[in-house]
């Protein structure tokens, strides 16, 4: 009797090609999958996923499904899981048996998203590769105030990458926030799905705003503009991390209570 | 005329041999020496610092003192030694001018640490480096509840490294707290000064009350037995990080306030 395991996944970002296997360099589903297929004595084991993350960008809270031949107690396959994925940055942080038909893409309620900027005039030493470092001086308010336009449901075109699959533009933002704390400034961001680039396109848009070249408005102009081209650049992936994705009924504890 | 200046560091210790130059490897202070030597055209620059930090040891806070031949804008002469310190995870986040007799260890008054355990089943992948990884269920409250037993002026022989080079064991430990945040428990210390491996072998031996394998109490004996061997082994270097120095009046703004 085969068995399905959600996976609640913690990984670091820097030195993988991104979730999905590409035909160079080492991917995170590879590292999960083979993993999996030497738990399941050679088997070969494909993994989903409950949103793809690009080169770079980290996650806390990813949620990931595997099939296994056989039941083993979740606390087993955690334990060999990180055993066979020693020593890549990618650890099952806790691991529950899931309905036959449940999914970590289709059954997601809602994504959780943070975008760290470090806004000091020296590079980071501690937190590199974790934060976009932006030397000059951002204005956190009035990024927060451009923040308020994107959110609720919209054609998010201008912050779409060229590459986006989806079929339709439409997404509801539930939750766009930035806050200063000492040096970082902090964007949340939430929503049921998102299209591929958006949170980076957003924050590239949103530190436009911080550096003074835009005004707050101007963002609700770049959404109405329906076009990527109305809106800033894609922020660097190494500030982004995945921090968690909502079921119902709740699958896993939040991770995201320390950033 | 030459020029004293103050210089607020911020490394990551993974890579480095620690803060002080050997025979082999790269330490903190070549990195910083052979940059200051550039800035001054090729002379030999020595700096000094305000504590020793050990290989892999971090620092959000560390203060060095550096003199350079010629008198420069501080802001120039942060901008010209991260440049030369590149790519090494070594930066300069403040420069400031300092008067000619400032010390940055002699001038010391008080010196904080933070140690961070990772207190989970599954191994770090995004904390990896800079956490304690302790798999079983630690008590904080115990460990506080021990804590409380060093704080204020002893003979820490007990706590002291063989190769600590001080004259005395006595210290006055003016704060060490002991507190749980989700998956991490978090132990700041604060002194004048620290013995070797000091907050190593607090932690060590914290750790020990955490596990339930001694009582609280048995902090106090192994303090009184003034004896290396009374107390827990060294906590390994990863978890530690140098938060920062006071002096007075005050130099650099506070670099703990979001850890």
């Amino acid at each position: 009797m085969s068995m399905r395991y959600a996976l609640l996944l913690e990984y670091d970002g820097r030195g993988f090609v991104g979730w999905q296997r590409q035909a160079q360099g080492l991917s995170i589903q590879e590292v999960l999958e083979t993993a999996a297929a030497q738990l399941a004595g050679g088997m070969p084991i494909a993994a989903a996923i409950a949103g793809r993350t690009d080169a770079g960008v980290h996650a806390a809270g990813q949620v990931a499904m595997i099939e296994l031949p056989k039941d083993l107690p979740p606390e087993r396959v955690q334990e060999a899981l990180n055993f066979h994925m020693k020593p890549h940055a990618v650890a099952v942080v806790e691991a529950r048996a899931a309905p036959a038909d449940w999914h970590p893409r289709f059954d997601a309620l809602r994504r959780r998203y943070r975008y760290v900027i470090l806004n000091r005039r020296a590079r980071p030493a501690l937190g590199f590769g974790h934060v976009w470092h932006v030397p000059h001086g951002l204005e956190a308010g009035a990024m927060a105030e451009a923040a308020r336009h994107l959110v609720g449901r919209h054609d998010f075109t201008s912050f779409r990458a060229a590459s986006c699959q989806a079929k339709s533009p439409l997404r509801t933002l539930d939750r766009l926030e930035v806050r200063r704390d000492g040096v970082f400034i902090i964007i949340e961001a939430e929503a049921r799905s998102f299209l591929h680039h958006q949170v980076r396109n957003m924050v590239g848009t949103l530190k436009l705003v911080g550096d003074g070249a835009w005004e707050p408005l101007r963002m609700a102009s770049a959404l109405a503009a329906r076009n990527r081209a109305a809106a800033g650049p894609t922020a660097p992936p190494d500030g982004l991390t995945f921090m968690g994705v909502d079921y119902e009924p709740a699958l896993f504890h939040r991770t995201d209570e320390r950033g």
